[in-house]
């Protein structure tokens, strides 16, 4: 084993993108979560730092997303016997839509992972980064986030259970834009509120855009990405969630962008753009409607990260 | 204008393809419908013999699809002052669930453009060859067998109205089996039968299969393809208009296919498969299932025609 330290990046992600619920996801560079991990002798992941979180996540090993990833796969590996002491550096929002608790866990896995000389790809770590995850999300696996966090690119989610995921071949050149404003959105809450039923018409609408926005986004075709980056079943839903978020999001199509919709289950927005000028002015007008409201609202831009998680 | 006559192929084809209901489908080789069109003196189109339709198909050319089609593109012109004589030969069963009005309509408007020269493309064609369709089809415009019929490979139709369709890129080597069971089933009831409901899981579950079938179809992955080739909403509601369906599809799985189900809305039954004996035992043993139970039944085994269709 490495007996120096490790210290790993993995990114916020925006997940349910448009008709993509529980299905398509995505990393941007930043923000994001660090994780510093070094060797110790005592056995166990042992949690001895927290920055960012404002005293909120626990530091007991079995209940942090990150400690919980990695002991996951310290328990396939057969190397239990093994310790390290574990800082985590949350330097994005939690509870955000941004995949927060995604990003914790799939560095805490990645690091330990960096450190016993990299037995596993990344691939093969999805369930254990999942693992950690569920910690997080009670009980259920959703792997929306954790897999393009780990795995970078559009990632295509067709099974939780089997760990079914796909990379979606995306041209270059998209640019995210992620607004949040400090609202608090439970994704426990923007789950229930959802109906168990949803027509017909709505389903095949949903789906056609869906196939619509891979294959467009296989062929570049900008305008066939623009009509299909449509939500017509969970954004009506949601929207009422976030003050202002249809304003908001006419503020970002007035600026250009190819689409706009709720990241994760709210309350950050994300816009797509094919140019960071149209990123960066979509930002500009989304923010500026929250601060209108009087509600404070931090933005980033980015591209789509294709590369996921990284040892720094 | 071309004083000789032309005579036009157009193939039968399976749409819902599974996952893909009102939005998947794809032409075979054979069998399909010939129209051989004649320029005339006599401003118009008219019907001069149709022959395999058993005396069930109109003459009067406002209510024929082929005709429909041929004149719609003539007002688009503006050449409804030319004339022709136009004989269609029904070399497919009706009312199976293989696209035949499709195949009629598109025949109809491609002979038309060829001889007057080609002034548009075949993706051009489309809202005219649909125009014809649509009188067969109670006047709402399904593209999902007249796309594909028209130009071939696998067709996305993300929207009806809007003429939003695309070609999915495929991997070549596929097999398509069909089966025919000759028993009636009426696509206004089979489209009435439908619950108008469905819950956002079955949702969730068809849209990642879709969003997987055309990753994997694009890949050349089989597994994926594999298990993407589900219909967890409409063949569940449908099955019951074919006696053995299940069996049947039972039978098709048994030999390896891909996937089996309903062909449009039946009652004939495709299977996709990655060989030909596979396709081929397919067929048999589909065939089978109708024969034990006193139900005659045509198979046809082909590659997934990419062509569409041509001036013979």
């Amino acid at each position: 084993m490495n007996k120096s330290g490790v210290k790993v990046f993995a990114p916020a992600t925006v997940s349910n993108v448009c008709c993509g619920f529980d299905i398509l996801g995505f990393p941007i560079h930043g923000p994001g979560d660090e994780v510093i991990v070094f060797p110790t002798d005592k056995p166990g992941i042992h949690i001895t730092k927290i920055t960012g979180d404002k005293g909120k996540l626990p530091k007991e090993a079995m209940k942090n997303t990150a400690s919980v990833a990695g002991m996951a796969l310290l328990e396939h590996l057969d190397k239990t016997h093994l310790g390290f002491n574990m800082e985590i550096r949350k330097k994005m929002p939690f509870g955000s839509g941004m995949g927060s608790s995604a990003a914790s866990a799939v560095a805490g896995v990645v690091a330990i992972n960096h450190l016993l000389g990299k037995p596993l790809s990344k691939w093969e770590l999805l369930p254990f980064a999942s693992a950690g995850e569920q910690i997080a999300s009670g009980g259920s696996i959703h792997l929306d986030n954790v897999a393009p966090c780990l795995l970078g690119g559009v990632i295509f989610n067709r099974n939780n259970d089997t760990f079914d995921v796909h990379r979606v071949y995306t041209i270059s050149g998209l640019y995210a834009t992620l607004v949040y404003p400090h609202i608090q959105v439970l994704t426990s809450e923007a789950r229930n509120m959802l109906s168990s039923e949803v027509s017909l018409k709505q389903m095949t609408q949903q789906a056609a855009n869906l196939g619509a926005l891979i294959i467009g986004l296989g062929k570049g075709d900008l305008n066939l990405i623009k009509r299909s980056l449509k939500d017509v079943v969970i954004e009506p839903q949601r929207a009422g969630l976030i003050p202002g978020f249809y304003k908001a999001q006419k503020a970002a199509e007035d600026c250009g962008v190819l689409g706009c919709s709720i990241s994760g289950s709210g309350p950050a927005i994300f816009a797509l753009s094919n140019n960071s000028l149209i990123a960066e002015n979509a930002a500009k007008a989304m923010q500026a409607v929250f601060t209108e409201q009087g509600i404070e609202a931090d933005s980033y831009v980015s591209t789509i990260n294709r590369e996921g998680a990284l040892v720094c």
